[in-house]
């Protein structure tokens, strides 16, 4: 069978073969009146596949076709989609579905909808079928989780933009990130590099807070104001109670020093977490918070009118992230998976 | 020698022998140009004392004369005040001095000033003076820690205002409790009642969470809407994103889920912690916000500007606290500071 009855996808089989990449047919959910489906032109490597498929976050529906950060062209729209038309250039995410009539989809939380539908590994509850990621030939998603891409950006550049971008532009939003406040990114990996662009874009006075000075000079060349390396004596007291937010991309918490980090936030400053480090977490006291009222927490994605503002501040300001090209069969994705596991720490 | 060259205070010698207070003579800093004494009518108990003289937060200078839930009258006013007249009926709280100078004085964090000096236990760096708390018959502090007491406010009723009830007033009205936000207070001692009597005067729904449900009916008397008992079995199932914002007053976080109390709250809810228990602290992990992209924190004290709102507030809707009068002397002192340690736990 070929499309529209099956997709063609790249799985893993287990977490103990997780750099073998076999190409196979994929069965697709039944196609519904806001589906859109989505010929894949090409999808960026996030950090979550890696934890997915290596099995650091826990079992996963096996043999799994991940990737998640989609470009393609729309080449079939369900009876009832007004968002979408076929022949556009499109992204999706790292979600595929909400239900769009819960208090959080009203608020544009949908990112925090209790039935949300991962873009793979999770299960669709009428058919028990589980959705299959981008390293695959087409993929299909609700028509909210699919976003028209401007005509500025650049497939390959856009594609990193729909998780790691967004992951890092929706707590700068949120979190009131633009002129006249200062932003810290803590590790400049991939959504690191996005948080250092985007938190510039908006205006914010940026700084990247790194574990050693090996990544000063790339955090300058994509435009940081300054650098802090957590390494150095005596690392934060310079910049105390000076930041308003900071953005928490690390991948691990080992040898953290939170109690530091947040000394750095001015009163009532926020650490939000965007990374969901494997292992152990983290002690916290009530006297870590209490010198500056500050506040720690995490983000998920962020909402369909984050990812359309993000796009266009990227096409309006010229943002470029910084990428690699890799073909999508067997040998690149398993390329790409080693060579993310061995850079993205 | 006596007022104005020096006060008489209750003092206790170390933490070895936290239950016996000395009548002694206590040497003030001296006298400022914005500076206030006041001759203390009452003081209330406040957990800080209990915990600075059993040593529970670490060495502090003994001896010390604490207490700074203090309502008095102002006796004598320094050449520079504006904020206060002799004669009238003044509180005083948990803090005397701030700069009112840097960004954090000129931002309404004048509590997270970083020469704030606190009411008891606090050098103040000219003189090497230890300042001494309220079970004493003065108060020497800077006007802009002396407030003025509506007329319908009772002495003993105000007293634990000044304190603990500003610690509950300060983070709900920062973090938006007001009629159509749902607000729980865990914990139901000193800071804790007034957190259920103020959330309700904002015009939240409030609720009280405790472990049993040894509570119930005092937290439906003070006027709570509802109640949770974390003994009882899946008991945040039925409650799962429904909280904007959680105030937690507990003394201690032995056996504390912190993950299924975080599951309360709607998306980007908060939890505030105010107190500052002893012993280790909780493990967190990103996973733990990620459901719902909720932050946690913690406050200490509040403002001027809300200090005097809170009792305003206090004055306008009747806010009766649940007060026990116990005399200032050697043997009151004692007993109000052990029956403190065993009920507030």
């Amino acid at each position: 069978m070929v499309y529209p009855d099956t997709f063609e996808g790249f799985q893993v089989d287990g977490s103990e073969t997780w750099t073998t990449f076999t190409k196979r047919e994929i069965k697709p959910k039944p196609f519904g009146d806001y589906d859109v489906d989505v010929k894949i032109l090409a999808c960026g490597v996030c950090g979550s596949d890696v934890h997915t498929i290596t099995g650091g976050w826990g079992p996963k529906h096996f043999p799994l076709c991940i990737g998640h950060e989609i470009v393609g062209e729309a080449l079939r729209v369900g009876p009832k989609v007004t968002l979408i038309k076929t022949g556009e250039r499109v992204g999706v995410g790292a979600q595929i579905y909400s239900c769009l009539d819960c208090k959080q989809c009203k608020n544009d939380n949908e990112t925090y909808c209790r039935h949300q539908i991962d873009t793979y590994g999770a299960i669709w509850p009428d058919t028990g079928i589980v959705s299959q990621g981008g390293y695959a030939s087409h993929i299909r998603a609700h028509e909210h989780w699919v976003f028209p891409i401007p005509d500025a950006l650049k497939t390959t550049e856009v594609a990193p933009m729909l998780c790691a971008g967004l992951t890092a532009f929706s707590p700068l939003v949120r979190n009131g990130a633009s002129s006249g406040k200062k932003v810290g990114i803590v590790g400049l990996g991939g959504i690191g590099h996005f948080g250092v662009l985007f938190a510039k874009a908006l205006g914010a006075e940026t700084w990247v807070i790194s574990r050693s000075h090996a990544k000063e000079a790339d955090s300058l060349k994509l435009g940081a104001d300054g650098f802090i390396a957590t390494a150095d004596k005596d690392w934060n007291e310079p910049h105390r109670m000076t930041f308003d937010l900071i953005i928490n991309t690390a991948n691990s918490s080992d040898g953290f020093d939170l109690g530091k980090y947040l000394s750095l936030l001015d009163v009532h400053g926020r650490w939000i977490s965007v990374g969901l480090p494997e292992g152990a977490g983290q002690e916290v006291k009530s006297n870590m918070f209490m010198e500056n009222g500050c506040l720690i927490g995490a983000t998920h994605l962020g909402s369909r009118k984050e990812v359309l503002r993000m796009l266009q501040l990227a096409a309006d300001k010229g943002i470029h992230p910084w990428v690699e090209e890799i073909p999508i069969s067997e040998k690149g994705c398993a390329e790409a998976g080693k060579l993310f596991s061995v850079v993205e720490t």
